[in-house]
This record gives C-alpha cells, sequence and structure tokens, in this order.
C-alpha cells in the first residue's frame, strides 16, 4: 500500500468529523487541537490528507467551533453540527459545503489523526476498483477486537457491519473491525444518508448503517484493511493523548537513527512535526525539540538542551543546558553552551556563548567571543532592540550590552561593564567604578555580625 | 473493598514493626525512613493507617531508633525490641505502649508501606465478622508464589499457616501468600503471643504462629485477600525502593491524566505524595515536583522544571529551566522563564522573570518586569534581607537589588545597576560608571598577545 | 565461567577485526569507534581482552584506519586489509604482525565489544583441554536463532559449522549458533587460513571455514557456550548502538543500586565506564554521568546535573541543574547549586556556589560564600587565568573576579563589583558607582512610551 500517483482523477473532498464533546479530555481546549509532536492532531491528519491534494476539505464541528475556526483559518470549511445527532448526521452537515462538488469523499475522524496517505489512497484505490463499490470502509485487526463493531466481510467486500453489541457468537469471533473512515462517492453519499435512520437505543443517525442499506440495494460494499491498527487508534482522554505521542516519538527516533543520528538515549529524545536532522548529528539525553528545528551534519546537541524555530549549522556544539528560541541561527562551528539562551539571534561561523548569558535580538560576528554571564539587554518595558557584535570582538564577562547598541570588530568589552553607547573597531571601552578598598572593614563587620546574631538567640 | 465507615466502634491500635536491620539497603538511613515520592515510606504507611483514626499508633523499632524517634516525634509510641528475636517477640514489645488499651490491633510493616485504608479497614470488619475469628491474616496472591509462606485456607477460614520450605506439594500448589499483616484484638493478641515459641532453626519467635495456636484452641482465623498483589510488596534493597517509587509514579501519572492534565511524555514527570494539579495543566517532559506543590488550572509547567514548596496559580507559564523553592508564590498569570529560581518569593499578577534572575525573599508587584541577569542580594553572609518591587517596575538586566531594599511603583533600574537604596515611585535609578574610552587599545592588545602565544610555542 | 588465574601460561594475542565499512551506521566515523558509556566500543572490547594480560593486541582496520590508529595509539598494532575479503582474509593480514609470536590467538571483533573477560578466559582454557583442540568456537543462544549459523555440536565438539542458508532442517533446529569468536593457537591459525578458499556466492574468505578444515583433518573443534547472548550482540546500526548503551546502561544502574546507592529513576541516570559511587549516594532523576566522576559517601546530586572528570567528597550536595566539568573538585560538604558552572576548579570544605555562578580556574577557600551572578574572568580571549578566594570570604552577587585575582581570608567583595585587584584578608571592596537619582524620570519615560506605541499602531 503506498501513496503512489491516483488510479484515478476524480477530485477528492474530505470530511473531517471533530464534533464530539471530548468529555473525557476534561479540557476546555478542543479535542482535535491538543498537540502532538508540537501540532495540533487534527493537522498531522489534514497533512496527510493534503497529500491526496484533496479539491475540498470540511471539518464539521460542533462545540468550541470557534477554536477550530481560529486554528484552522481558510484551511478548511467549517460545517456546523448542531445539535450532535450521530456520526451520520455528521457527515450529513458536509452536504452544503460540498455544494457543486462531484468526485470522492473521504470521511475520517479529527480524533484519529494518524491515519496514513497510502492508507487513504488505498481507500480511494478501492472505490474506483472494477466492481465499483457504493462504499470503502477502512476496517483493522486490533489485538483485543473485544469493544468494537465488526465488518463481516468475504474477499474484500463487506457482508454486514455489526455492532458489538448486537453480534452473534459467531460475528464476533470474527476480528475484523469497523475503524470508521469510508470513502464514497459524493453523488451517492448524501442520497445513502438521508435514508439513515434513528431507530435505536441512542436515537442517533450512524454513518456505518450507509453500507447495510447500500448492500440491502444490491450495491457491493468494499473493505481495506489497514496493515497498522496504530494508525486507526482514536484519542479520548489524556491518557491516549500521551500513547499517542509516544507512539509518534517512538517511530521518528528509529527514523532518526536509521538516517545517521546517534540518540544516546532515544527515549529521552522528543522531536517536533517537523524536526529536520542532518548526518552524524548525536543528540543526548534528554533533549526537546519544539517545532520548526533544523541541526546539520556534523552537529552535537549535549544533554538538557530546548530548541525551538531554530536553525543550527554543521559542526556546531550547543549545551548542556542550553535554550534556543525562535529565531536562533547558529552557523557553522560556533558554540552555545550551559545556560545559555538564544532567541531572534545569530552567530555566525564560530562565534562562542558559553556560560550563562542571554543572548536576543542579536547579530554576533565570526569567531566573536561572549563572556560569561553577558546580557544584551534588549527591551526597555516597551519595544525590542537590536545588538550588533563585530567579528573576533570579545565581550568581557558579566557585560550588559544596552541595545540598540553596537560593538565593532575586534573591539573589547572590559568585564562587568554596561554598555550603552557604540564601541568602535579595534576599541576597549571599560564601564567600571573605582576600586573602593576598605582595609579591616570586613573583619569588623564579622564581628559585629556576629555579636548580632548570637543575641538573637 | 473501600475505606467506608466503620463496621464497628470498637478503639483501633496500630503496630508497625521497624526493627530489622535493612542490610540489603547497605545505608545509614533507617530502612523505612528511606523516601518514596519526597516522604518516608512509613509516613505512606501511617497516613494510610490515619484514615481509620487510630487511637493509639505504636512503631517496634531495634536499630536507628534515634532516626526512627526524630523522624515521628510524638506522632508514635516507639517501642523497643531489643535483641531482635523475630516479628512475633517484636510485636510483643509494643505490649507496654498498649497498655490499658483496649481494642483491635493492626499489625503493620514499615517497609511494606503500600498498603491501602481499604485493606487495612477489610481486615477490621472481618475481624468483627458474625464468626469472630481470633485472628485475621491478609494474604494475596502474586505472580510468582514460590518463596512465599502459604496460607492454607477453605471459604475465608485459615486451616493453617505453613512456612513455603515446611510445605508439602499440595500445599504449595496453593498460591495464597502470607502477607504478615494480621489484625487481633487487644485482649487476645499478647496471650497468644506468650504461647509463641521459638524451636526453629533460626531461634525466633514468629508471629505467624499466633494463627495455629488459635486454630489449635478450635478458634477460626479469618483470612482477607487483598485485590492488589503490589499492595504487600516488602521494600528490601534499593532495587525494590526504586521499584515501589516507579509504581507509585505510574499510578499517580494516569490519575494525574485522568483528572484532566495534559502530561506529554507521562514516564518524565514525578509528582510528590502532595502535589496537586488543577485542570487543563500542561507539564511538559522532565519535570519534578518536590513536597508541597499546586498547580492551578490552565498553567504551563515547561521542560526542565524542578518545584518544591510553591504555588503555582492558573495561567502562569514557567519554564523550561526553572526552578521554584519553597515559598515561591506565582499569582495568576505571571510567568518564569529560563534559568530562574525563585525562593520565598510572590510575584503577583502577571508579574515576568525571563531569564536568568534571582528571586529570593522579594515581593514583586503586579505586572512588574524582572530584566534578564537580575540578582537580589539577599544575604549578607549572616542574615536574609529582603526586597519589594513596586508594580510595573521595570528592572533593568543584569542589575543587582541589594536588600533590604525597595523598588518604587512604576520606576525603572536602569540596565547593570547595584541598587543599594530604596528607589521612589515613578524614578530612574541609574548606578553606572562613565564609558571610558580606549581607541585602538583592543587592537594593539590583540598583536601583543598574539606574539606572546607565538613565543609560547 | 570466571576470570581466574590462567589454566596455561601460553602467551595470549588478540586479533580484533574491524575492517568493515559499517555502511548501516550511516557515519564518518569509524563504527568501533562510536562510543558507549563514553568510551569507544572497541575500548570496551579491549579493557576486557587486557584483563587477560595478552603479549600483543592487533586490531585490522580497513576504512577509516587512520581514525583508529589515532584512536588506539600504541596500545594495539594495526594491520591492514585493504582490499576486504572477508573474514579469514581480515586474520591472515595479522600474520606480518604476529611474526615470531607463540602462543594462543583470540580472534575478537570490534563490533562485539562486551564480550567479558571470563569468556574469554573460558576459550582459552578449553583450548589448552586435555582433548587439545585446533579451535575454540564461541556460541550462543539465542532468543531466536533464525538468521544465524549454525553450531553443530555434541558434548562440546563441533561437528560442522553451517550457515543458515546452507543448513538443512535438522541443522536449522539447532539453535546453537556461531558467534565468530575463535581461540587458536598461532602455530595453527595461518595453516589453517591458508586452507581457505572463496568458492561462495560473495568470494570471500570465511574465517569459519577453518573450523571445517580442520575437521576434515580430524582435528577435535571445541565449542565453548556464552551464558549470556547479549554479550555477543553485534553493533551495525545506530539503533543496535542505542541498544547496547541501554543494556549496558540497566546493568550499571542495577550495580549502583545493589552497592548502596538510592536511584530514584534509575532509568534517568547515566553512567560512564568509569563512574564510581560511594555508599549512600542518591541520585535524582536525570543525572548524566560522563567520563572521570567519583562520587563519595554521603553525597546527594540533585536532579538535571551534569558531571564530567569532577571528584565530589562526601556529604556534598549538588543542582539541581549544575554542571561539573573536568577539574572540579568539591571537597566535603560543600555546595554547588542551580545553574552553576564549575570547571578546574576547587571548592573547599563548606564552600558554597548556590545561584547562577560560573567558576573556572578557581580555588576557593574553606567556607567561603560566593554570591548569586558571581562569574570569575578567567580567559582574556588569549590565556586563561587564575582566581584564588580566602577562606571564609564573601563575594556578593553578581560580582565579576577578573583573574588573575586574588581575593583574601574572611575578606568581602560588594556585591555588584568588578574586581581586577587583590582584595587583603579582612578587607571590604566595593566597585560601585555613584546611585544617579532622577526622580519622574521613569514617568515620563512611561508616558512618552506609550503614546509612542500607540502611534506605531
Amino acid at each position: 500500500m503506498t501513496a503512489s500517483s491516483p488510479a484515478e482523477t476524480a477530485p477528492l473532498a474530505t470530511v473531517v468529523l471533530a464534533a464530539g464533546k471530548g468529555t473525557r479530555m476534561k479540557s476546555d481546549l478542543h479535542k482535535v487541537l491538543h498537540p502532538i509532536a508540537g501540532r495540533p492532531m487534527v493537522e498531522h491528519l489534514m497533512a496527510s490528507a493534503a497529500e491526496l491534494a484533496p479539491a475540498r476539505q470540511v471539518v464539521v464541528a460542533g462545540h468550541g467551533r470557534e477554536q477550530l475556526e481560529k486554528a484552522l483559518g481558510d484551511r478548511a470549511t467549517i460545517a456546523v453540527q448542531d445539535p450532535q445527532l450521530g456520526t451520520g448526521h455528521a457527515v450529513q452537515q458536509a452536504e452544503g459545503a460540498l455544494q457543486g462538488f462531484d468526485g470522492d469523499v473521504l470521511i475520517l475522524y479529527g480524533d484519529v489523526p494518524f491515519v496514513s496517505a497510502a492508507t487513504m489512497r488505498a481507500m480511494i484505490d478501492r472505490l474506483h476498483g472494477a466492481d465499483s463499490p457504493a462504499v470503502v470502509v477502512l476496517a483493522f485487526e486490533p489485538a483485543d477486537a473485544l469493544q468494537y463493531g465488526r465488518v463481516i466481510a468475504e474477499d474484500g467486500v463487506v457482508k454486514k457491519m455489526v455492532e458489538h453489541k448486537d453480534a452473534t457468537e459467531a460475528e464476533r469471533a470474527c476480528t475484523l473491525c469497523n475503524s470508521g473512515l469510508m470513502a464514497v462517492r459524493s453523488v451517492e453519499l448524501f442520497g445513502l444518508l438521508a435514508r439513515v435512520g434513528n431507530a435505536n437505543a441512542q436515537g442517533e443517525y450512524y454513518l456505518t448503517d450507509i453500507v447495510n442499506i447500500a448492500n440491502a440495494d444490491g450495491r457491493t460494499c468494499a473493505v481495506v484493511v489497514t496493515p497498522d491498527a496504530d494508525e486507526v487508534a482514536g484519542i479520548n482522554s489524556r491518557g491516549e493523548l500521551a500513547e499517542a505521542e509516544r507512539r509518534w516519538q517512538e517511530r521518528r527516533r528509529i527514523r532518526a537513527m536509521a538516517e545517521g543520528a546517534t540518540l544516546v538515549a532515544p527515549e529521552t529524545v522528543w522531536f517536533a512535526w517537523d524536526t529536520v536532522l542532518g548526518r552524524d548529528v548525536t543528540v543526548e539525553q534528554n533533549v526537546v525539540f519544539g517545532p520548526g528545528v533544523s541541526v546539520a551534519d556534523g552537529a552535537v546537541i549535549h544533554a538538557f538542551c530546548h530548541l525551538e524555530g531554530a536553525r543550527v549549522e554543521s559542526g556546531v556544539s550547543i549545551g548542556p543546558f542550553a535554550r534556543l528560541r525562535p529565531g536562533a541561527v547558529l552557523e557553522e562551528k560556533s558554540r552555545v553552551g550551559n545556560f545559555v539562551e538564544v532567541k531572534n539571534a545569530v552567530l555566525h561561523k564560530g562565534a562562542k556563548a558559553n556560560h550563562l548569558t542571554y543572548l536576543g535580538d542579536a547579530d554576533v560576528g565570526e569567531g566573536a567571543n561572549i563572556g560569561a554571564g553577558t546580557i544584551t539587554c534588549n527591551y526597555d518595558g516597551y519595544f525590542k532592540h537590536k545588538t550588533v557584535i563585530g567579528p573576533r570582538a570579545f565581550i568581557g564577562s558579566n557585560s550588559a550590552l544596552i541595545a540598540p547598541v553596537k560593538i565593532g570588530a575586534d573591539a573589547i568589552v572590559a568585564a562587568g561593564s554596561a554598555v550603552s553607547r557604540d564601541v568602535a573597531d579595534g576599541e576597549l571601552r571599560l564601564v567600571r567604578a573605582e576600586q573602593l578598598i576598605k582595609p579591616g572593614w570586613a573583619d569588623a563587620f564579622h564581628d559585629a555580625m556576629k555579636r548580632k546574631k548570637a543575641e538573637k538567640k
């Protein structure tokens, strides 16, 4: 099953169901917006669907639809299901959004985010099979089928869809389970849905029923079986969210290693959905990649680092205990050490900031050396300002660079200086008060304090 | 089995055996004082017992009893077993402490700390059953029963207690094992114990023997079986200690998620016994909660944080790489960022300390902004002093606030200032030496140093 | 099987095969130089072999031999295999390096690094058995034998070596597998090798063939079976590298706990090959030990620490969030706190550096107190200089000590001082500019900025 070029050129629409309350999440955030690998789960699904270049993407929302609208912007049409009367009813709400659309409809679930493009493609391909099925159902074979509805099928053709509670012993013995995902041609979908009733215990309209209705019409309904039951796992609780994250990370770590990165303790490295790692990259223990990070060949990320929105070029060394925030660019062989934060700042080739430093809104020249405890004072409480440090400049320890400020090439800022005016190339800037010497003062102080301490007891 | 209201109103005494040498721990710390989830293991046990409101709590100590006395204070009477002649002998040492007590006695083990209150209650309830048993034994069914003593029972009544080495094949086939915990009425306990002999290989007096003695008297002895064999797991080595911690943490993480917290990587979050988490709290990777922490709704604890004795209010964001120490109070929507330590300090609503800062013994006003590298100098080597920062004050980066000192509302401290006197409302305080400019000095220095370096080679 | 004194006094040579391309590693670093527990894998192997005091150690290199030469120095003779024509051919390349050597030859693999000295010894002992075998083969019994070549043996004597693909059903049913390791007397080894042909699919000379050749000569070939199949696991990919690291760490953690250290979350502590831990040491969550660390009795390593090349004496407390780099010596009861880096510096008894500090190239006297934000300015861009701090000295927060500099006993450096000249015993040194007070300035600034901000919108 591969995401090969389409067997047919029929246009595609996706309908993502996302109207559930998500009660078990106990969250004010819409269930499908909970992130996995730094990306809302529904976006994982839509990204996979996007590989099939759908002409339209509809998301059916109920509770919290404002959150969905805000998150998805114009990347999807939001259809509203209110009240929520079941999955069949939910899909019906997409009818308006699909007005004028003639093609294949793929029905997905916002809380089943890891269905692969290959699986979606297999469903669409099957819909265009020689036997021209009315409906294609995606089924899976779980390790434990107990609670799931069954797909009773023979030779890839569905005989019957049956809920677990309604199934006979023989039907329960069949372990092919219904994922809920379907592919149906738009011209047939809404006609079938209109015939679904709600004469059941919950009084709901079930999407599944269209299969039995089509079957009763004498139409073929086909089943596609996913090779990986995990991809149709639904996420209904924080526990399942954590489990989905764990599975995603595990796959990503294996891929990173296969591509030539050393992960000293793979289970302690967390990738974002878009992390890019080069060859011969070493990632030590406990490294968190937020979105937007690329790490080039031969870079080393030491233990206890946190990176987000950062570009790390080849041969760079980071950490331990470093934090790169959005806009951090570490050019070739530059170095960021412990307890250093870099935000919206470029370290040009070979520049170094090894200890206890904050570099924000800065440009650090090639080969410059930023001493321990250096702070770029980039914020005046209202606006952010920029610090520009020339090539080979040396910023002495514990200095404050009060932006906007420019330090010239080869310039030296003496340790402990608060620099508020530009420093010229090759200049020494020293901002330091007189050394006030009080001989014996400390001895007297110690005596006085020891007395005071003794009195307090 | 639930910790419901007592079936009987007989007073309760608990006897916790804690006289073992704990040799396998290889520790100078008393075995039962080794902490799990930030709390000595014996305290977990006593807290569960406390749910049954015991009238007396006795701890039988041997080696290291001074440590136990110091740790438990007046929360328990310490009885001393010296020499140690077996578990029966150990319980006998509690007789003095139970002088005048008439009620139920629950015999517990300091190194079996996770017996639940519900299980204890079930034992007591059984002791007051219609058949009025002389002794109630707590049994468990381990995955592998091999090494344990067996409880040979029928319909909840003990026929015989037998050590594994003395058991017949048929007895070994019985997998109901003796946990060692018992419930006995005080009026019967010490009489039975007095009849226990030490004619065995070890020459010890075994508590277990009271069951066989009571049985020989024609008395009924009852068995209660724990539904969770883990709760009677003993801790005899650092490996078992780590395993108990792991099990405790695993349960706690599942509970946190069930209650509506997102744990991005649950296996990397460590709770303390008393951690309180609100709803829609996010806890990222690698967060350690020490005792005394509460986190309110919607707060986010980013990766690599360490919290202890801290109150985190709603909407607060912490870390990554933040440390909150006892007395840290982060009011609504305040923010503590990377490489920041907060100790005995309040950040009022919306206050921010985002980078490389130490806030100790401080009060930071609403909306105040603490620049990168700010240090409250709270200690003079003898006493601690307080820093008070007014609402909306702006502390420039790399400043030192030398306590006791007060910064007024809306005041500004210029970057790099060491402030030793109070700053008034709306005032600017600038403590900065003259900018000393030495054109060309750096160029000359570089030349000289390069020569020197070349000479050294 | 124990590494007891040799049964024979024949001299020993080891031949380590390390000529493979290591393609699956996708690395520019030679496969056998990839580190596990902070040490190149081949060094683990050579260290185990060294316990048998070999007279010669030969490493057969192909690709990347320069890396091997550089890494191993004169600890091994490098023999070059070019082109690579199989394992038998590889061992032949060692013939030159073994010129004049008469004794036992142990054939090892650089990517099978965890064969124990005991197993090596067992092979050599067997070579000197009463039946005087020509070849001793090391075999193992994997959980899943599928892909491995089989050792068909009876009563410890090899009947036949057979590749999996050439094996009959009956031979495949035998689960004794060939590790590739062998022991052979030097006088026989090269003669046997000379008779190995390459008439096989790959056109390679296989070491294994010497067994069948010796057997055909009527010589006995013996098999030794490792009690631990893991020790002969080969490392051919980053995934297998991570797995080997995991297994190593797991064993090391169990040993640490058995020896009396508390690991709160053992799976988050990473040791180096040479880490030394005392008794009653506590290591909290997420601690990384690089090479060269010793931790004495009763020390506590709090969460999130990174140590390398450091000596931690008894009763010391480190972290959370501390980094000790090479040359850090923390004497008895000294204390290093959060966001503190120590490099090539001694903290004498009871000295403290609790917050946001960099101590590099320093000597901190007994009982001295280093305030938050202190930086030793040890580097001028060309040379490193030393800071010496006297006993009981008090360094105020946010100070910069500009080395070379000496702070006397009991001296006080005022907060925020940049100290560039020596401070005498008992002296107070204050380097701080005048407090410049601008009443109302901040209020006016706020007004102006708010206007500007409003205009920008």
